[in-house]
């Protein structure tokens, strides 16, 4: 059967994957960024992750390459342009540096919108025809797929339904607003809200702020502001996308089956939805929404424009 | 040249126009919506109405007509259901019965949805890619067109930008929510917050509370607070949808050029939008976007999936 690399590039992890075209995966690969493999070469560790994957495949070729990225990324040039979270061997045109060694299609997509497509193709969106997967990590991703296809903004740029107003009495975020869904309940605002009011050291991550509210009410209160957050975020998605299936995701949802009842609760008392009412779900997929949807990119044509 | 009626139903008003192919319009018929018109029958003020077009056309048929009107609203099927606002001589099937009077094309959308296509064909969002036209008058209506096409939710459903919450301690609306833009920021807004506060009388109109805001202060901060609210709304929606062009019009707007300095101001904030960022401006179709947007329907033929 066919099958293609799935690429994931976070800001800390990247993870490539065999998937083959009906989205079972096989081998994983998955390591920290290291922008010094191969000497610092551009996108030098890729290149390493892909041929071991083909080394396991027999040597059999993909049928192509599909990378998620932490962007901002261009997917029309193929291009990362993301200095911020990712090292300079990172930086410029994956999809051509990737083709040139491999002889295979590659495209490249926003990490969000690929785990978006993960989710339509073959997650807890499959079978629907508007599909918003909200990912909860360091920040706040989202992507909307509709009857499979990325839904862009203009000159195909990807719209950051993360980062619409919530509370303009909010803390700045670095999208230039005060209160927006990330600066809110992402995972580095969980842990700048407990480090504020000095509940956890500086240097915690999300996963010690939920260590701490096991004894600590104030930290619960957070957590409960954070959760409280993400379910008008998922009922505001519902309603201006007229989805119909929301899926929750990312390791920073602390407590994903209480931010599912908080958003479900939100969303049922929407009156003006679809006839059929949106399903919010959490990720089916364990964590290879990315890979999977990177892989969605070659056996799903997508739209560039 | 051909030429297509175009038809604005609103809750109070009802209007028809000639409408060219290039989105020029001739003649137009405007009067208050009348569901008595022909002993109450089915659409009698339509067949009326675009009688008269079509006689004042020199008996010359039209290519086909297209009707905005205020929803609910079914498309696909060409339902008006909407017993909130409309008598019931405009509940049913009008583009069969317009069709099997006329026996021409019919076209049905959501007024928002119709008002944004014309804006995006011939209007303040023309040669755009992404066009957002917010509509404020005695609700708030938006419709959002990417590249000539009306985008659409789940069962071809149409998207309630207009109901995403702004403020949780805010009015409840009628769409189950508290604090969306509608409830903030609407003609009927404006007018339940200066009757609560005892500033105007009962039964007053938006209109009303503008007048009395030269005198009166607190007039004017309830007026401040809902220009506050829609740019936010227009700053969320160009977040959200990515869109190049944001076009803002209808009758409630009060002080059109306030509104659109701060949607501009808060705008101008966001710093991940698409590399051109995103132009705003008032309508400048002079309220005739419904019925240009209306024969865009014929002109323009819409994906109704």
């Amino acid at each position: 059967m066919s099958w293609a690399v799935g690429i994931d590039i976070g800001g800390t992890n990247v993870r490539a994957a065999q998937v083959d075209s009906t989205g079972s995966v096989g081998c994983v690969v998955a390591e920290p960024v290291d922008g010094e493999r191969r000497g610092g070469a551009a996108f030098g560790q890729l290149i390493d992750m892909v041929t071991e994957l083909i080394a396991k495949a027999g040597g059999e070729p993909p049928a192509g390459i599909g990378v998620g990225a932490s962007g901002p990324v261009d997917p029309r040039r193929g291009l990362i342009k993301n200095p911020y979270t990712l090292p300079g061997a990172y930086q410029g045109c994956v999809t051509q540096r990737l083709a040139d060694v491999f002889g295979v299609p590659v495209r490249l997509e926003n990490d969000s919108d690929a785990a978006a497509l993960g989710e339509a193709w073959k997650g807890a969106g499959a079978g629907a025809q508007t599909v918003v997967c909200v990912t909860v990590g360091t920040g706040v991703g989202a992507g909307v797929v509709r009857s499979g296809q990325i839904v862009r903004g203009a000159e195909g740029s990807h719209p950051e339904p993360g980062h619409h107003v919530i509370d303009p009495a909010g803390p700045l975020c670095y999208c230039g607003a005060r209160g927006c869904v990330e600066s809110l309940a992402s995972g580095n605002a969980i842990v700048a809200a407990a480090v504020r009011s000095g509940l956890v050291p500086s240097g915690s991550t999300a996963a010690d702020v939920y260590a701490a509210a096991v004894t600590l009410p104030e930290c619960r209160w957070i957590l409960e502001r954070s959760h409280a957050v993400l379910a008008l975020a998922v009922r505001n998605l519902a309603v201006l996308y007229a989805a119909d299936v929301i899926v929750l995701a990312g390791n920073a949802l602390g407590d994903p089956e209480s931010v599912l009842a908080a958003a479900r609760r939100e969303a049922a008392s929407y009156t003006l939805g679809p006839p059929g009412g949106v399903r919010i779900s959490l990720s089916q997929l364990a964590g290879m929404a990315g890979c999977i949807g990177g892989a969605g990119l070659v056996f799903v044509p997508q739209d560039a424009s």
